[in-house]
C-alpha cells in the first residue's frame, strides 16, 4: 500500500508533494520554498522562452539546493486557417480596444524551440521534467533518462497512463474533473473525477502514480495515498500563496469563490482549462465564433489577459482554479507546506491513536 | 477526525458503509445481506406504491433484525404543457413500436403518495429514511424525529449541505460528480468531483458527512474518512452483485465499462443521472425535442426501458453506472461486503505499521 517511498525514493525528497507546474504563476520562490521544505517544487515552463527559462532554473538554484522539477507541454501539430484567425480576432477586437493594444496575431511555433528547451535541462541537469499536453518522441525520453533526469507525464484516463507507461516516463500524474488550470489530456477530453479516476489508474499500471485535482490539504494528500496514489501534485493550494505570480485579483477571486464557480473552457489558450467563470468566457463561449487550437487562442488572448492582469479585470482574466477553492488560503508557501505536514503528522497519529 | 462513529453509534451499525437506495435495483435479498454484514442497507423506495414498499420492508424483515433504510423521492411542483408532452410522446414512437407498446401517457402525481410512504415509515418504524431530490416539509421532518427515526438528505453543493443542516436531518450525504444514477441535486446541478466536494462540505457543517460518488472499495471508504466523511454510499458496487435487480445486461455493461463510458443524462427520467452512454441517450438527447420534467418523462419512458430490460437492448435500456465502472465485480453481496471489510482491516493494519 503505502507506495509513497516509490516518490520520496525515487525524487529525493521528503514528502510526497509535488507542486504543479502553473505555467505563468510559478516563482523562482514558490518553486524553492517548496522544494527547500521537502516537497518537490515544479517551474511552470509551459510559455518560457528558452533564455527565460534558463534564468528561473538559475534563480531556482540560487535558493535551494534541493531537487525540483521544470514543467513543458508538448507541442503537437495545429491545424487552422487563415479566415478562422481573422473571426477570432475580429471577435476579440471590442477587447484590445478597451486596452488601446494593437490586434494580436498569431506566433509562428516551432518544435525546435521545445527541442531547446529539453536540451537546455540537460545541459542544465535539472533532475526532473513533467509533461503536459502529450509524450515527447521516444529519443528525447531516452536522451532524458540517459542524463538520468526522471520525467513524468500527464494523464487523465486509464488510456493516457497506460501510453505514458509505454512510453518509458517514469512516473504518471492522475489528473482527476477537479482540477485546476490546463487539463493534461492529450487524446480526448475526459471528464473523470479524482476519487474514481485515481484507483483505477493505480489498478492499470505499475509506474508511480500521483494524483491530482481537488487535492489542497493534508486530507487530500491522506485520501489520495488510501486510494493507492504514491503522491499528490496541488496547484490551487500554491497559486493562492504570497509566493505565486498571480495577480492578486486572481488570489481574491480563488479565495472568495465557491466550488461551483469554476468552468471548463478552451476561451484562452485553444486547450480545455478550469477557471472561475467571468463575462469574457460568458461572451466568447457563446458568440458561436470557433476557437483557434492551442497556442494560437492563446497568442491572441495574451496582451488582453495582461492588461486584464495590470488593471484588475477580473470579468476579462483567466483565473485558474480546482474546485475546492473555500479550503485556499492567502498565506506564504513555507507556512503552507509546514501546516500541510503537521496536519498530516496530525491525521496519521489520530489514526493511530483511534479505531475508525 | 474519525468521525465514523458518530455515523455508526448513531446507525447502530457496525461499518460506516451505506447501500445507495438505487430505485428500481435493491431487493429485500441484497438489502438484507448488507445490514446483516453490518452496514446500512437501503430499499430504494422511490417509484415504488405504498402496498410495494410496505411488502419490500416486511420481506427485509423476515431476512434481518439489523437496521436498515428507506430512500425517498421528495416530490416537487410540475410545470408542464401538454404540447411538450405530446412531442416527446412523437419523439419515442419508434420506441414503442419497436416493442409493440401502445404509446405511454403520464401519470398523475400527487403529493398524497408521498405522504401515504411517510405514514407507513412511521407506522411500521423503519429505523432510517434518507432522501434524493430535496428536502420534505418541516412538518413531516419533525414527525419522523418525533417517532425516533433517523433523517439523511442529500447534497451535491455546500449550498445544499447547509440547506439539509438547517432543516433538523439528521445527516448529510454528500454526492460528488462521478456518482451513478441520479443526482440529488434539488437548486442547481453540481458537477462537484467527491474528492473537492467532501472536505469542503466537512468544514461547511456539522452534521455527519456520508461521502458518495466513485466510491467502490475499501480505498475509496479510507479516503473518504481521510477527507473528513463519517461513512460512504456505495451504489455502483452492489448495483453488479446477484441480489441486485437490475438487469443482466446492465450489470455485463458495467463490469466492461470504462471510466469514461459514462454521461449524464435527463432522458430517461427528466431528472439528472449517470448511466452508460447508449443510442437511446444519443438519438433523444440531440434531437432538440425538450425533455420533461421528473417524473414525467419517466412516465413516457418507464415501458420502454421495462421492455429493453427484457429483451436484453443495452442500445435503449438506462444503464446507471458510476465512474468507475472498472473496480465492479459479479459477486454475491455478502461476500463483496466481507472482502470491503478485510481489504479495510488489512489497509489500515499496513497504514500502522509501516511509515508512509
Amino acid at each position: 500500500m503505502w507506495n509513497s517511498t516509490r516518490l520520496t525514493d525515487q525524487l529525493s525528497i521528503a514528502y510526497p508533494i509535488v507542486q504543479a507546474g502553473m505555467a505563468g504563476s510559478t516563482t523562482p520562490e514558490l518553486v524553492a520554498a517548496i522544494s527547500n521544505e521537502g516537497g518537490l517544487g515544479t517551474i511552470g515552463a509551459g510559455y518560457m522562452t528558452t533564455d527565460v527559462l534558463s534564468d528561473e532554473i538559475e534563480a531556482v538554484r540560487k535558493l535551494t539546493d534541493k531537487p525540483f522539477a521544470v514543467n513543458l507541454f508538448v507541442p503537437e501539430d495545429i491545424q487552422y486557417d487563415d479566415s478562422a484567425i481573422q473571426m477570432m480576432q475580429e471577435k476579440l477586437k471590442p477587447y484590445y480596444d478597451k486596452y488601446d493594444l494593437k490586434t494580436a496575431n498569431v506566433k509562428i511555433h516551432s518544435e525546435q524551440t521545445f527541442l531547446d528547451k529539453i536540451q537546455l535541462l540537460m545541459d542544465m541537469e535539472v533532475p526532473v521534467v513533467s509533461f503536459t499536453f502529450g509524450i515527447p518522441a521516444q529519443q528525447i525520453i531516452n536522451q532524458l533518462k540517459k542524463k538520468g533526469i526522471i520525467t513524468i507525464g500527464t494523464a487523465s484516463s486509464i488510456e493516457e497512463a497506460r501510453m505514458i507507461e509505454q512510453s518509458g516516463l517514469d512516473m504518471v500524474v492522475a489528473q482527476g474533473f477537479e482540477a485546476g488550470g490546463h487539463k493534461g489530456a492529450f487524446t480526448k477530453t475526459r471528464s473523470i473525477g479524482t476519487m474514481a479516476l485515481i484507483p483505477q489508474i493505480v489498478d492499470s499500471v505499475s509506474l508511480p502514480v500521483i494524483a491530482a485535482g481537488g487535492i489542497m490539504d493534508a486530507r487530500g494528500m491522506l485520501a489520495s495515498l488510501m486510494l493507492g496514489a504514491s503522491g499528490v501534485q496541488m496547484g490551487t493550494t500554491f497559486l493562492t500563496t504570497h509566493e505565486s505570480k498571480a495577480p492578486n485579483v486572481h488570489k481574491e477571486a480563488i479565495i472568495h469563490a465557491q466550488p461551483e464557480d469554476t468552468t471548463v473552457t478552451k476561451i484562452f489558450s485553444g486547450k480545455s482549462a478550469r477557471g472561475i467563470e467571468n463575462n469574457f468566457i460568458n461572451d466568447l463561449e457563446t458568440s458561436g465564433t470557433n476557437i483557434l487550437p492551442y497556442p494560437l487562442q492563446n497568442d491572441l488572448t495574451t496582451s488582453i489577459r495582461q492588461s486584464a492582469a495590470k488593471n484588475g479585470d477580473t470579468a476579462i482574466l483567466h483565473m485558474w482554479c480546482g474546485q475546492a477553492p473555500t479550503l485556499a488560503k492567502k498565506v506564504n508557501a513555507q507556512g503552507l507546506f509546514r501546516e500541510i505536514v503537521a496536519h498530516t503528522d496530525q491525521l496519521i497519529l489520530d489514526f493511530k491513536m483511534n479505531n475508525i
